[in-house]
This record gives structure tokens, sequence and C-alpha cells, in this order.
């Protein structure tokens, strides 16, 4: 990830605020407000505002007067109260906002959370950075066979070289030839002063999806989370989910005693349905149990299985 | 509004704080930031969070990474463009808290704006307050004749006399019906040590819609402009225009610039439909036009006149 | 529950209607589209529109050209997938629309449920029907001693004589002094011809919180079965709870597979953190774990062990 | 636009159907069902299911019993009300769906609505098809000089012609990396049994955003219209602009009195503010006026008179 010098001048303007407020403050965030903290080779996150702290689901949650907290050791009860039986509302009370530098076949995923607001960089109005996503060679995996959705194997020797260098040949060609219907250059050079140049919501089209975009992202607490929960799962994708581990950082920063209890009942926890109960009720009693006639499939006994760590019942 | 001892000192401990921040601060709002602000007779709005200021709308807009902002002349002439052409998302990155006591029918009507965050006083948990709202009798209005969902004439001597009676009677007595189901008073006292009192979340049932409840309620600057644009109206009931009228103070006092176009273009504007543009082009020409052969029904046609203080056009 | 003779005519009227339609149709809902299904006293449900069965799920899933479905076995395989992995969307392309006649203190817990559409009857515009709630004595409960937001016993002899008496009075009065203050009967007779009325957005506000109220009420059904997820839970409350457990009989005869994936995965399964998976897994190898060593509060320890109905070692 | 024959058998299939149903049914819609109708060059919208009509908005605006209308007139002068003072809640009542074809970088604007629910074909398990959106040559515009996001003159001659050969060349040479690097063809044919293909959730981003996509897309009535007041709008890009129009005859099919109310009022409305206000009326006191004076600015000037087609005060 590399900044003009100006930008990183704007960033440090604005770490160099010191402001006064009557709101609640998170002191560790506060430390990493505005930093861009790299993802991927030319990707960033940076958290640019935020809006309450752990002090504030207590108050919501309470209707309170005042801050809403007798102690520490109580507040933390009932955040945990609150996560385990989802009382979703009181983390809806905390706000966060993010500046994201993100490839847009990321983006195309990230955007699918609804319930958050989003400015673009608007290509339509502006050209577009010359920077475009080349996965690590450690991540250049094969198509898997047994998940249609997911990675197999890394690639390796010949058949690796040959992705990265259409990857990154096609990226160029298809930027330059951008540039060229432009008629203008990424700095803003004019290429043949006797010719219009294309419209640039017309000349956007012919770039790759892993060029790099840009947004301002806002959203809830409660919403950070449902998106955490997919992103930093181990079925995301790994680009989305580099993004999301880097989120995680900022959420303990933030909220650590919600981080505890959402790292403890959503992140770390499970789903067992009604079939897997009784499973698991014999497995305790000791009773003998086959997967034929425990109702569920092949799969989710599997996932059950694996699930509670009990390798040895995998079939 | 009577505020106990209690909540009046917890109000004065958190607007004693005094933290360091990164983050934009709105220095006006910063003034009030706490404070009960008194509404009707028992009710209140207290901004208890804000996040962003004017300046956080353009740096949206621009996706920047500094403050987004070039001086204050440009700031203003981009937040007034966005406004005019309804360019939404940047007014969603301002977010704001508000503590309101209000009457549970006036709670009814605010909570029809979904895309807010709330967390009301539970009244399953907890007593609710003995408050309820008695109308000024300058607010004591009769039904309107011609506007069904309106008000008419004030009502005056017995008439009005009656009502305030009927109205503060039944209160009271449902009320103490309440308390003596729960077998419970208010301050936590036990009236007959005896009995079992009836459940909270069924007690509550008796009482009237005038009570007073309270929440907190959590929307970002957008959908509170949409808000105010509904609720401070002249057809708004008199009730939540009270409340409405108090949250345009607040959002002068945040982002003073979005104030000033948001009351230009909103509050202050008008609509003309495609008929209606017709009919003002003629009257600009000084063509003669009828309201029979305008397209518009007599009640189109008086709303446009009245828009343009055309009185001597009204039929 | 009652309904007009001109309100059931019109019900009548409704389901005489034979079109036809290229679109899916569910047909076991159909044959009982428009019935008004009485819950409690005097409330109801009817529904009065869909879209979509358990195929659109399937075609949307596969964004299909046709109705999306093979056989009915890998329908089904696809709509358990889907929801026990939370692929949600799919569930959102079936839409449900019920007109439901419920108390008001009731509508306040629904209306939280913000991802739906609602109409409600106007109290401002229309004078509301004299029918308010009373509970049946099976279900007047005193309040739980040990949760704070609970029922406990039944209430019996005196003191649930006393509450009826005391509901059925106020509630009766209040609606008497509602028409005395309108100067109007709820047929429309004005009661005294020499005086105004006062307007019905006000006198409104006399009225219990048992006052029934209707509204039509439409949402989509992945956000219906989060709506019973919460509202058919033995922790609702029982008034809603009556309400939710008749919606679920509808989704049963509208999506009957995806209802069946449902109850499986939602409905009758449970969470497990991941404290409590090291627990389970201790408990299935035979190991030997105390509450005091499982990081686990004595309520969460209780929960899991109810969760998997270890009865023997709830503590 | 081409379909596969199994595709057009699908859906001949869907048309074939002859379903009863008690529901409100759009006759004029029901006869373009499933219909895919072409836009652009590779792209359509197909409406595949629907719910309600104009006398669904009726009835809930009503809360009524039964179908909620009295006669077209009175029905035609309601939503007419509900129109013009942004009553909307009774058009979320309706709601319909669309299968779309579009390319991504116009699927990238219409996501931000996110008010609808969306599938989008997965490019993380399939392949997706080699078509790619080129323009009609009198679509290939220049960059506008006055609006940095529009278009102007049409591009002519040899600039047209390397503009269309560049987007044609790269977009099928991407493509063919894509498959190259898939290992594998569109068809499914393995390029070279000797070595693993590239996750497709990898090799998907080298294509371009021309590309095609297809999703399900589903949205209230009151949404779409949203959707196409910013979307059929002379300012939205004509790409776009292409699907807009074709919905709006779809909705004229469905809900025909609703259309003619939202061509009136939004569609050929115009919004003026508090400024423009006194403007307008000035000019038909016929009192003389000079932007100077008006406190608008020349932009805003301008904008004002074009709405009411005064070119001759144009600056």
């Amino acid at each position: 990830m590399k900044l003009t010098n100006e930008q990183s001048q704007e960033i440090k303007d604005q770490q160099s605020q010191e402001n006064k407020t009557k709101r609640a403050t998170a002191p560790e965030l506060e430390k990493i407000l505005y930093n861009a903290i790299p993802i991927l080779d030319h990707g960033f996150i940076r958290v640019v505002d935020y809006m309450g702290d752990d002090t504030s689901i207590v108050q919501a949650a309470r209707v309170s007067y005042g801050k809403g907290t007798k102690k520490v050791s109580t507040d933390a009860g009932l955040i945990k109260y609150l996560m385990r039986h989802w009382h979703s509302t009181p983390f809806e009370m905390c706000e966060i906002k993010y500046h994201v530098k993100l490839p847009i076949f990321i983006a195309r995923q990230w955007i699918r959370h609804r319930t958050a607001n989003v400015n673009e960089y608007s290509a339509r109005y502006s050209i577009l950075d010359k920077e475009f996503y080349l996965p690590d060679p450690k991540h250049l995996a094969a198509q898997s066979q047994s998940n249609r959705q997911g990675r197999g194997e890394i690639l390796e020797g010949e058949k690796a070289k040959q992705v990265l260098d259409l990857l990154k040949g096609d990226a160029e060609q298809t930027y330059n030839n951008y540039e060229m219907m432009l008629n203008e250059r990424y700095d803003g050079s004019v290429i043949n002063e006797n010719v219009a140049g294309l419209a640039r919501e017309l000349a956007r089209m012919n770039l790759t999806l892993n060029t790099y975009t840009q947004w301002y992202w806002k959203t809830d607490l409660l919403n950070l989370m449902n998106f955490l929960r997919l992103r930093a799962d181990q079925h995301a994708q790994y680009e989305i989910r580099a993004y999301a581990d880097s989120m995680l950082d900022t959420l303990k920063k933030w909220v650590p005693i919600t981080y505890e209890a959402f790292m403890d009942y959503r992140v770390g926890g499970t789903e067992v349905s009604a079939k897997g109960k009784l499973v698991i009720q014999k497995l305790i009693k000791g009773e003998k149990i086959l997967m034929e006639d425990s109702g569920l499939s092949k799969r989710e006994w599997n996932e059950l299985m694996e699930a509670f760590s009990l390798k040895d019942k995998l079939i």
C-alpha cells in the first residue's frame, strides 16, 4: 500500500487533532484513529470515526439518565446476557465508520450487507487509480474438488506462474486501454490534443474486477458483528477475510467487553439442530448412535462432529 | 418536567466530562449535550451522543483521505448541491442519539420511522412513572370539520373543563389500579404482604395512552431530516411537532450548513406536479387559466396557490 | 371475535374469487386465504395475500430461468442447506401479508420488528372499536420471582377476581369517556348537538393499552421466521405467542419444506458457546467437569444442560 | 439477447401454467409474465412474480376487511392523494420480482438501492457466460465538458472505431484467459487434463466490468418508484436508464392508476426551494427579479427556469 505525500499529510493532520468532548471515548481506538492499516497488496482499512463504547450498550439497555454503568463486572455480565439471548437492539447504539480500499470483486461481496451506509469513489466522475490486486503466491489456490465455492491445493510451478502472468498482463493492458479511451492519463495529462476522450462512465467498463476502489463504510455495532461473523469465518473467501480479521482487531480496541462476548457466543460458538441435540444427548449418555439412525445427512453428521472436535466420529 | 435528584446528578456527571478526542466535534452541540430540554408537560429530549459534523458530509462525498474540506464556502456549495439533487448517502455519514420522554400515543407515531435504532424503557421489566400528558388548554381543540385527521377550534368553557377532568381522572384511576394489580407502588413498597401481584407485563395494559414512556433513539442525519420534514410540518399532530421543533434547534447547532440547505430545499420548499407546472407557466406568461381546464382538482388547485402565496387565486 | 355482517360478507366475497394466474400458488394456503382465525378474546389473523412458495426459494438460489426445481428431494436438500448455513437471501424472495387485530400493548412489541410494511387503522382519522383484551383466567399470572420479565403462578380466587374487575371496569369507563369527549358514539350518533367534540387525535389518549387495534402487516419469509423464532419462543409474552403460534400454522401451509427446516434448525435447535462446546466435549468423553471450572456462570451452565435435557446435571 | 433452447423451454413451461387463485391479479401484467424483454445488447428483464394491484393500496390505506375498493374513481382519487402527500406506506403493500441480466458496472449502480432483495448468479460457484456489453455506436459518447459525471457529443469515425475495438478485444482476451486460468471452457470441457484450474472465486477477478451477470431482484412498489424516479431520470447513466424505461412499462401494466399518479407527481413534477418560490411569485405578479437578487446561484436559477420551460429567462 502506497500513499501519496499529500494523502499521508492529510492523515497526519487528522491525527494531530486534539478536540475536547463530553462524549464517551474509546482510548485504545483513538490511538489508531485515521491510521491506514494495510490489507492485501494495495488495500487498507482506516477507522475514521466512531460513536459510543461498551458503556453505551449498558446505558441504552437500561434507558439510563447517566452513563448506565455501575461497575465493570456488572456491565460485563449484562453485555454477555444481551449477547447470549439475542437482545440485539442495545448493540445498535454504537456506530463506527471506516475508510476502505479494496478490489472491486470484494466490494461486490461486501455491499451485500445492506444495513450500512456507503459512499464509494465515483468512476463516473473521476479516474480510478492504477492499482489492481494480484494474489500472493501462497493464496493462489486451485478450485476445490469437494466444495464448489471453495479453494483446494495451492497452485505451484508453471501453472502458478501462468496465472500471475495472465492476471498482471490483462490488468495492465486493460488499464492502459482505459487511459487510451479516456484520452487522458491518470495524472490528468491529455494523450492526444486533437480528439475527445470517451465518457468516464463508459470507459470504466474496460477495467478488470481486481481493480481497487475505495469507500466510506459506516455501520452500527450489531451489523458490524453480523458482517464479521460471516466474513471472518473460514468459509468466507480469503480476500474478504483479510479485511474482516483486521476489523476484528479494531472491534477489540473499541468495545473490549463486547468483543469477548462476541468471540465466545458467536465466533467460537456453534448451532445444533433439534436432531443434532438428540445425537449429542445419546453420546453423553454413552448410548450407541449411528448416522443412519440419527436423521442427519452424512454432511450434517460430520459438521456436528467437527463442531465438537470429535474427529474419531467423522465418517 | 421534574427530574429526581439522582437523575439530575447523573446528568451533571455526564456534563462534567472533559475527554480528549481526535474525532470531529460540533462545539455548539457540545454545549447542550445531555441537557434535558422540556417538551409538553412532562416530556423532554436530550442529545446524548453524536458522530460527525458538516465536514463529515463533504469528506464522504469526496471519499477523502483528510477532512474533506477545502474552505467553508466550497463546502456549503457542495452540501447545497447534494441536498438539491437528492444525493442522499453523504448525509447518512452523521449520526445522532437522543434520550426522549414522551406520551405513548406519540411514541406510536414516532416508531413508524423504521430506519432508526430504539431502546425503550420496558414495562415488562419495570414499573412506569406516574406521569401522563394533559394538554395545555390552548391545545385542547375540537375535531376539524374539514380535515378528518386534524383539529379545529380551541375548546372553551364547560366542554374544555369536562375534557381535562375526564383525562386527569381516568389517568389517575387507571394508574392507581395498575399499582393495585401489581400489589406494589411506584416507589417499590408492597401494598399487601399476603398476596402476589399481577405480572408487570400484564398490569401495564391498564394504563392509558397518555402515560409517558422513554427511549433512546438513534438515527443518521438523512433519516433525522426525513423525520423532521414530516413531523415539523403543519399537518403533523401538535404533540409530535413540539418534539420535532426542539430537534430542529439541535440540528442547527450540530450541522449549521446542512440546516440552512434543509430549510431552503425541504422545509420551505414545495413540490409541483406536471399539471401544476403548466398552470404556473401560464400564470407567468399572463395567460388565463381556470381550475376547470387545468386538470387539477379543486383541492390540488388550492394547495398549489397556497404554496406560492397566491391568495387571490384560491377557490 | 365478532365480525359485523358487512365484514363477514366482504370476506366471503374475497373468498369466492377464482382468478387465473401464471404465478406459483400455494394450494394449502389458498384454502384458508382471507379466513379470520380467532386469537385471544377479540383478535384475529387473516392471510390476505402471498407471493411465492418453496420452489421460489430454490429458483432464486439458482438464479433459474424456469421454476428452479428438479425434484422435491433435491429442493428439500437445498432448502435445508440454505437454512443451516444462514444463506438467508433466497428466503427473502417470498412475501406474505396479514390482516391482524390485536391489543395495543402487543402491537407495541410487534412493531419493533422493523423489516416489515405496516398500515395501521388510524385513530386520528376514525373511532376505535369498543373492544379490549381481558385475559382468560388461566393466563392471569403473578409476577415471576426469578425472572423480572416473566410470569409466575396463576392468580386465583379473590386476587384474580379483583384484577379482572379492575381491567374490565377501567377499560369500559375510559372508553365511555372517550365517547363523551368525542361527543360521538362508536356508531356515529352525536351525544349532544350543542357542543363540539374533542379532536379524535386527542381523545384517543384516554384509551387503555388493552384496546384492540388492527393493521395490515407484510413481510418476507426470512423476516417472518425471525419474528416467529423470537415470538413463538417460550420466553415471549403469552399474548404475542398466541399470534405467533397461529402464524406458524400458516407458515406450514405456505412453505412446508421450509417449515420443516425452520423447526429443525431454528425453533428446535440451540446455540452453544465456545466455552459450552468444551463442556459438551468433556461430557461425551466421560471426563469430569464442574461448573466452577467451566468458565460458565451458573445460569449459563443450567441453560446448557437444559438445552440437552440433562436434568441430572442442573445445579 | 440469445437464450439457449433449454432456457426458452423453461420460460415457455412457466408461461403455460394456468393456476387458480383467490388473490388479486393484474391481467395486463400476467400477459407478459416470464417474458424476457431485451435490454442493451445481451441483457433483459423478466417479471417473474408479483403481489397485489391498485386495489391493494386502497385496501391497506383503509385497513379494509374486503377489497378496499368502492369504485374506480374513488380509488383513483385516494391513490392520487396518497402520492401527493407522501403517504408512502400503502404503496409498500405491493411487491414485484424481476429476473435481470445486466453488465456488472450497471449492477454496481443498481445494488446501491438497498431496500430490495437480491440473489445474484455466483461466480464463486459457477462460470459466467461469455457475454459482455458493447455500446451501440449511437451511445458511444465523449466525456461531457460541463458535467463531470455526464456525456457529451457522440464519438465518430476513427475514435469510435478505436474504442469499440479496444472494448471488444480486451473483453474477449480477458475472458479467454479466464477460461485458461480455470482450465475449463464455459461449456464445461477441460482444457488440459494434467493440471488443476484456478479457483473460480479467484479467476473471476480477471473479467472486465462490462461482463454480464444476472440476478433475481425483488422490491415493493414504493421502492420500485424510488428506483425509477432516479434511474429513469435524464441525469441517470444511459445504460441503467434503458432498464428503468422498460420497467416503467411493466409498472403501467401492473398498477395503471398508481402509474398515472407517479408520472404526474414524481416523474413529471419538480421541486421548488423556499427562495425559488419567491422568484416564481414575483414572476407571476409581473415584478422584476434578477438572478443576482434572488439568492439563487446561476445554476439554481437555470434549473428553476428549465423546470418551468422558461427558456427566455435562462442565463
